[in-house]
């Protein structure tokens, strides 16, 4: 198998692409689909300051790494979850991703108050992964505002955006199917631009990469994920790739060019309340980050009150607990 | 297991609907599903006669049963399509379903006019399904134009048209999104409408209604059918299903409510030339039925006149045919 591009020899082979490619090709063809995609979209330019949101896994790694190859001026931001060995292990590895490569980091531990996702989700007894996602998405903008960077980049690639889209598709979330896109404007003057140059590139090609370019990166999955519909979608989403290589591209490529515009909304009006408890946008009284913490707080108080109901309940062969 | 309707002993469980039958609760909740799709999409009435496309499988034959069953005014139609055994069988256990319960059958042999679909698809190149359908309409517009009938019935279940409907999607087809619908109006005045009022029944469940109706049917599968791209579609359904059963009549139903509004385009003007071989409507000079049975004549006029050519080519070890 020979290199499609130097006739060296190959080391990597992407049937959606009919080509081959030995290790150095593979990484410029890399940074080229990220590049394209960026420029094609209009993501940012080479002037902005970028805030990359780094997970530990490969997808944000690679992109933090192609970025800063690109020329791009960079900064990660990590959240650590508290979701035990997992979250402990991801931030090692962001951190000595950039101590290596002396990029600069910020790090924000939900523990630190008192809202690690654990935790979140057993007192508010919500999903983990809903109070995870406010969780990031308040941290995120709150970083991107307070540190002056117009854009936040996540490390999405094509599965996850293929998965997106089919589970939208298949339920028709003519309101989702609006919005989804590798570019979202900001829809309040206080949030951010958010971008995922990675939307081009296969979940297979990032890891490759990563494995190319000797990033040493978290392997597991996230322990809440199993079981997840969306690995549901991906699976499928493979399925149909196998039987015709090149499904995944089309699909959402083709849905941005011809399927989106369909559903295209005028724009809303934009959010412009502020949460009361930390200041953030907020579509009501307090941003649902605010709103996810209060209702933890409350929990934990009734809980407190209620030791001694539960013991007494208890005692007599009272109710079980959900 | 009992029946959720009378908690007599069930033999079907419909996780997608929650519900468990017994035969008799099984074959009244087909029917209702089946007469419900026909209210609520305006099929037909009562009043108007039905030419019912009838292939001799399970769907076309319980779609049938259950019309007639329904007190619907019935005429099947059968094409005998020339594939070996497979038709043959085909022919014959349409025309005994028709024999035993009085009904009118028109039957179509396409080996009469020399274009069995093997014969077509070799003559002319073309894949032998591409040339069937282009046969199928062809005789279906026809006879029902002829014999006066307003519309016509086919067997499609909610298996194929969340098929069809996942390959127009993957590839954002939206032209073909726009016309997706278990009601075609016509697009010339010499079209009649064609309905699927089968579309909200699963392939299982006409398995089902054909088994417990005692319906003789052709279990094989069409043998050019081996392959083919719906398959996998249906497989990734199927999967789909399993993990979140009622997936595929949401995917279908929120399609038809808020997905496909969005895809419609403005009435185009209707077709409204004429075939100049056989009267039929058609696009251009012929219709497509009757350009592929003058490609069929050509390509054995040629081939017929080039007997000794290739005789010398193969004396010279010449070209290979394709």
């Amino acid at each position: 198998m020979k290199c499609t591009r130097c006739r060296e020899k190959a080391v990597v082979q992407l049937r959606h692409h009919h080509s081959n490619f030995c290790r150095e090709c593979f990484l410029l063809f890399f940074e080229r689909q990220v590049e394209r995609g960026i420029h094609k979209e209009r993501m940012f330019t080479e002037e902005e300051p970028i805030l990359v949101a780094v997970s530990g896994g490969k997808d944000s790694l690679a992109l933090w790494d192609v970025l800063v190859r690109l020329g791009y001026r960079t900064t990660g931001l990590h959240l650590a979850l508290g979701i035990g060995e997992y979250s402990a292990d991801s931030t090692r590895k962001t951190e000595e991703f950039a101590r290596a490569r002396d990029l600069p980091l910020v790090v924000i531990r939900l523990e630190d108050e008192g809202a690690a996702v654990p935790e979140l989700a057993a007192v508010t007894r919500r999903p983990a992964c809903a109070a995870c996602g406010t969780a990031k998405r308040h941290h995120f903008d709150r970083i991107a505002i307070e540190r002056g960077f117009p854009v936040l980049a996540t490390g999405h690639n094509l599965d996850d955006e293929a998965a997106r889209l089919l589970g939208n598709v298949l339920h028709w979330q003519t309101r989702h199917l609006a919005k989804q896109s590798p570019v979202l404007q900001p829809t309040h003057a206080r949030f951010v631009r958010k971008v995922k140059p990675l939307f081009r590139v296969t979940e297979y090609e990032s890891a490759i990469y990563a494995f190319l370019r000797g990033i040493d990166y978290v392997v597991e999955e996230c322990p809440n994920s199993v079981g997840a519909t969306q690995l549901v979608y991906k699976e499928v989403l493979n399925r149909l790739e196998d039987a015709s290589p090149g499904t995944k591209l089309t699909f959402l490529q083709e849905f941005l060019r011809s399927g989106r515009p369909a559903f295209a909304e005028p724009e809303g009006e934009r959010n412009s309340g502020t949460c009361s408890r930390c200041g953030m946008p907020a579509y009501g009284e307090t941003c649902s980050y605010c709103a996810l913490l209060a209702s933890a707080e409350r929990r934990r108080a009734r809980d407190a009150g209620d030791d001694d109901t539960e013991e007494r309940e208890a005692a007599f062969g009272g109710r079980q607990r959900e």
